[in-house]
């Protein structure tokens, strides 16, 4: 799957995702008025509403980017209705072409961890029936229970040819309360150079043509973190978050990539999906044009990281 | 909530969660065969043969016990449907008295987990109207992301009244890659052990009368480790995973447990829900008599424990 990601990114040079990550603020009068008109103001009203803001969104954006990041807490929230909404845009931008990545977080151990990767990658064992559920083409996984939380998912990834990204340095303002604490026996490098160099050896025996399956997050928002976890894990692909909206800079990304250009992959969701509500765009766009504003902080976001690698 | 949790597990004399993390592989044939024969071998089919199933054993234990656990991932591997059915057996619980710990282990940042917490311990705002989707009594989190991705989680426990369980050091075997590392700045004491510190002050604002509404995830199978976590966290409850079949005997357990004999609740999940498959119940109990030998477990589990205490 990793190969089929670095393909589209050369594609449509574009090192860019789209975060599909909806709260009902972000989303247009209009659309709300008629989702809770039909179904009131309700789970399933939210929900119904989030699912017409990502398929405009979606139309809008496919032919420019390889990939989509829909967030499933945006969804989650609204009860089994929402989880609903986030299996069908999983299949609507699959069916446009659109590589996506699940960030689902997810972490537990043994048959449980399994239940998370046959689940969201593969295709679980319903008494010699194989039946896909959510089948994503890659998902986060929180690394904190260590190899029996992860190895369950690199399995799946190698038998369905999918991929993950494993947490490292995530991309807020407490992320260093425990992945930047110093290791006493690890000659004083950080939690999170740990687990980059885990994320370097479960990826070596899960590899594409020139890059591994097994990816890392890393926050946009610590480009020089981002330099040594670059060098930590050659053969993984970064997720960034935290650009646009969390105060990464395009100038920053620079070292998230490698001399060949590829190995990164940008998030944006709020800086494109409410494009629209941002000044820079709202004068052009107004609420009902959401989608053209989208499109536009697309293109806009490709200049501003193109120019950087 | 904290405060319901400790009177009903004083009431029915029980430090006792069961876990209901349903395989197919655990659900008796009879069951499967009528829920396959309605839905097919489909996601839906499974679900439904996994609502099947925790109903009986709801109903065959739920006088005995404190709380329940659902483990998440069990039912969302069935996709939205999976979902569905987990959401129905936490209000069927709820409807029986027992108090719901939804096993989640979520953990992101900022209106993410805000929209975890939200979603699933509080009530989501859908303009205007304040609507709860999972509504569980409490949940666990993972910490992987620091203060950011667990204070969301505690401003919902104050407002709503509810609790968490913090994943501190977890049961499986290699919970120690990440979580035994010794810190530099920390005198050399484990990440572990950090976690618990910063559990105990997340904690100390969101206290019930005797313990707090924080609790801590510490696993049977590392007794020394909770004799360590206990007096780090002494107003913490800690949920205990690992009992029986992972390995965790009921004589190590006694560490876990503050003076007063509370401060600790005890999991088990196969050794309930699948006591029928265990050699010491097969005999007494046939595949259709399940949900009398997960009552007889829960009566031997509370056995084992108690002279422990």
């Amino acid at each position: 799957m990793i190969d089929r990601l670095t393909e589209e990114i050369k594609k449509k040079n574009a090192p860019i995702v789209v975060g599909l990550d909806p709260t009902l603020k972000m989303i247009p009068d209009h659309i709300k008025k008629k989702a809770f008109g039909e179904y009131g103001r309700t789970l399933k009203g939210a929900a119904e509403a989030v699912w017409d803001f990502n398929r405009a969104l979606v139309d809008s954006v496919y032919d420019l980017i390889p990939a989509v990041k829909p967030q499933i807490a945006m969804y989650e929230q609204f009860g089994p209705e929402g989880v609903m909404v986030f299996k069908k845009t999983v299949d609507y931008c699959k069916e446009k072409g659109l590589i996506v990545i699940g960030d689902i977080k997810r972490g537990d151990i043994g048959s449980t961890s399994e239940a998370y990767a046959l689940g969201h990658l593969g295709k679980v064992d319903i008494d010699g029936e194989l039946v896909p559920a959510f089948d994503e083409d890659f998902v986060t996984v929180n690394p904190y229970l260590g190899s029996d939380g992860v190895m369950p998912f690199i399995d799946v990834c190698r038998s369905e040819n999918k991929g993950i990204f494993v947490l490292v340095k995530t991309s807020n303002k407490s992320s260093g309360e425990f992945q930047d604490q110093r290791l006493s026996d690890k000659d004083g490098r950080m939690l999170y150079e740990t687990v980059g160099e885990m994320v370097d050896e479960w990826g070596r025996d899960c590899m594409g043509t020139d890059y591994s399956n097994v990816g890392a997050v890393v926050g946009a928002t610590y480009p020089e973190v981002g330099k040594i976890l670059r060098e930590i894990m050659p053969k993984a692909y970064i997720l960034v978050p935290g650009y646009g909206a969390q105060g990464g800079k395009g100038s920053d990304l620079k070292y998230f990539f490698n001399k060949d250009g590829l190995g990164a992959i940008i998030n944006s969701s709020r800086g494109i999906i409410a494009a629209y509500k941002n000044e820079k765009y709202s004068q052009d766009y107004p609420e009902t044009a959401f989608a053209d504003a989208a499109r536009a902080a697309v293109l806009d976001m490709k200049e501003d990281i193109n120019v950087c690698i």
